[in-house]
């Protein structure tokens, strides 16, 4: 065995020690301990990707990718992750080339869909060896029916590509380019969540995973959005249950200046509230929550999940000048992905 | 070369001796013989499926899989399989991201149809070394269009993933899925088929693949419908004709109860008749054909190809019940398709 | 090293030593020499198809295909060609399962498109060692937008796969076919490339990549089209200045069975001019340049990139005919392809 090879199944082993889960649901599963081991490996992979791809380590293996939503980053970054390591990637788009789906138990399925959670879920599970699963819903529900589904009835280990309140991947991405900012970690150093102008009321999946990661890392987290648009009240308590333990801290806040003011990093994302009429209409009046190069004046790194709109939730000034790290950003998708593939799969 | 490996090899050398043809399009190609070589040899790769990845028998080579209708199963089960075995598989989804195609001689193509089959499939056989295809009609005809067309042109080697009147693949898992029922065989033994309500009149792929299974493999096949919902009379006799080599029989019943009182299985499954019109009102009248917990009181298993529609074809009782073995039918389709594929390209 | 793999090295040496671009954009990056080189690998390719995918030389990389239009063989070649030397291969539908892309700059993104080409670019570019982009424009314009813009924003090695005004790889392909057709090359060889009407005005890649592999080969081309469908003349010139290196000639004539006469291929292709106005119309007046029998009577081949309508473009009698060599060239996308990705990836 390589050198290599054997810190990877080094790196594969501490993870387990910290994490024996197969479900990444929302992101908190791992732990600060798992989380950690997770991004040495994901680090190591970034490393000596093309070597590591040559020795085909999950040879035989297969992950089957179902899609309800549009996606480039995460399926892209999936499927690479899992074609280098020498896995089968299935990718299946829901509703479109598959069967409508019923998520409900006891129904009459006389209806449109033609097949239920409870068979797709565990026949799914026999063919291939992980289930990633992406499905957010519209609208002002923050419903977590489809991956709440297949993890009551998969049998398979099972990654959440994002529903209405969880982008785990995305989470454990902006950890390690928060840690890379740092310089190794971002304990105790200032991170700026800030709320930005987009015409829909996304889903808070993203700024909910900003949470955790930067909670799981230790940050000091600040939190700018406008009235009516405060992030998801459960879900922010429950993230909040780690800081005694990572040393983290949130602070929320209506001010976006004050909360980007000398920040590691400006994280800009647009979401809905808790009330999704009018939405569009109240945007236009929150045009100075767009991020701009004056707001960015005093912060160090900008970073945005992507897809971004330009001059809407931060300007071209920003986006092409020197602080944007959203592409490197995006790259860290692949390793981290990986990292988890092989932490279930070695 | 590995005891596993040399296994492999024994396994195909006797598909080979019982089944030199390299079509499969209804599923009685092969024969009693070669079906049953075929699912020792599904047998073998089923209980080593892994180690088998491992060595990428078939690696450089290609499948390419045209999909003109929905697929969940057959879409995954045949894509894991031919990533598992170390050769790529292409999805094509037709009509979409393809182009219209034109099936009938002769014609003067200045309308929708921008390519015809007589060059689809001789150019998709020299780039795939195996050529999958799914499509089956709406409406009563039982028009085999698509799947003869390419078994007309592609030289490659043809598997039919479900057209009006076949579903081989199906059918091999349902015999393996027997087997595993019978302790090895169901020769002799009772299998019931039962036609069950559904809002579409379907076609008639399934239930006939079933009805070859069943005789290929020597059953005692009771088929109950009701009126109206014969299967396909020339279909029934070219399966009858094997019965006298397997020792099979057919017997056709309108009474569901009967058919499956002692029965080793209760297949069900909706199928349209020969009239579709006032399909969904007839329905509406045979929901005592539903399959209950009192209809399988004396049977021992209950299968469907899926997906199912419950409490519709079948209860909820029957399906999350110990009789129920449709997930593990389901995961037969992997096993089986990787034996076709080995005994084509190994 | 295999003799093969060592025939393999020491032909892409030689594409290098001629073309050190990763930018495959018209088709006339390479130049005589290059594209010289790269059709000799296709040759080993072709020859040893099997044999090479065994060795998995692209093990571990990864290729991005971005299709915004249909597509059978392009889309198939590409993925085979990438899964036989053991690369990844991801398919990703523009528009479809992807988000809406923004191509322009400056442009404040508040409307349908959710991505801007700035970010899909690099970031894709991250992910895989080989993008492979797919746009053509409806409409009279020959706007090459998205190519463009790929070409400006990505950081790995491009590959277009039909622009506007470009098909490169079926240019390679074409080239390799006429070399077939001439035992070896067809210097100062008479190739005819001629309109043929089509009921839609298509764009002119493929017209125009004929062009360049007729000029790249140094063919004595003929190209002929009636009034109102000339080829656009600034690529035509640029193609031109090709000819004094490679011996090549352009002739361009109104008379299609003069343009046939003695011709070493006849290649019939439909293509929209200037004004797309009225050509439905105008085409159902042209009916007398459809190839046929009578106009192949002088010429050695008939070609066509596919897909093709039957009995509009040309005669089913020719194309079902001895001189009819569109399969074989069809076929011969998957080794320039390979050729290509065997150059850049090595």
């Amino acid at each position: 065995m390589s050198t290599l090879e054997s810190r990877l199944h080094s790196a594969v082993a501490r993870v387990r020690e910290n994490w024996r889960g197969t479900r990444l649901i929302d992101g908190l599963e791992p732990g600060p301990a798992g989380t950690a081991a997770l991004l040495d490996l994901a680090r190591i992979y970034r490393a000596n990707r093309l070597e590591i791809g040559r020795m085909r380590l999950l040879s035989g293996r297969a992950v089957a990718g179902l899609f309800f939503d549009p996606s480039l980053r995460t399926h892209t970054s999936m499927e690479v992750a899992t074609g280098r390591l020498g896995a089968h990637f299935v990718y299946l788009q829901g509703g479109q080339g598959t069967w409508g789906m019923e998520f409900e138990d006891g129904v009459v399925m006389n209806g449109a869909a033609a097949e239920h959670i409870r068979e797709a879920a565990p026949v799914l599970s026999t063919y291939a060896d992980v289930l990633a699963v992406r499905a957010f819903p519209k609208g002002p529900n923050r419903d977590e029916t489809v991956i709440r589904g297949f993890a009551a009835h998969a049998g398979a280990p099972l990654m959440n590509l994002e529903s209405a309140l969880s982008h785990p991947c995305q989470g454990l991405a902006d950890q390690l380019t928060l840690c890379d900012l740092g310089g190794g970690d971002f304990k105790r150093r200032k991170v700026c969540l800030t709320w930005a102008p987009h015409p829909k009321p996304l889903p808070q999946a993203v700024p909910l995973s900003v949470v955790r990661a930067a909670v799981l890392g230790g940050a000091d987290l600040h939190i700018a959005n406008p009235e009516g648009y405060d992030l998801d009240g459960h879900e922010l308590e429950r993230a909040r249950s780690f800081c005694r333990d990572t040393g983290a801290s949130i602070t929320l806040t209506r001010d976006p200046d004050a909360a980007a003011d000398g920040a590691l990093a400006v994280y800009g994302k647009g979401w809905g509230g808790d009330d999704h009429e009018g939405h569009a209409e109240r945007v236009a009046g929150l045009s100075h929550w767009t991020v701009t190069e004056a707001r960015m004046a005093k912060a160090t790194a900008f970073l945005h999940c992507l897809p971004v709109r330009r001059n809407v939730i931060v300007t071209d000034g920003v986006l092409d000048g020197p602080q944007s790290r959203v592409v490197p950003q995006a790259a860290n998708r692949e390793p981290v992905q990986a990292a988890v593939l092989l932490s279930w799969m070695l």
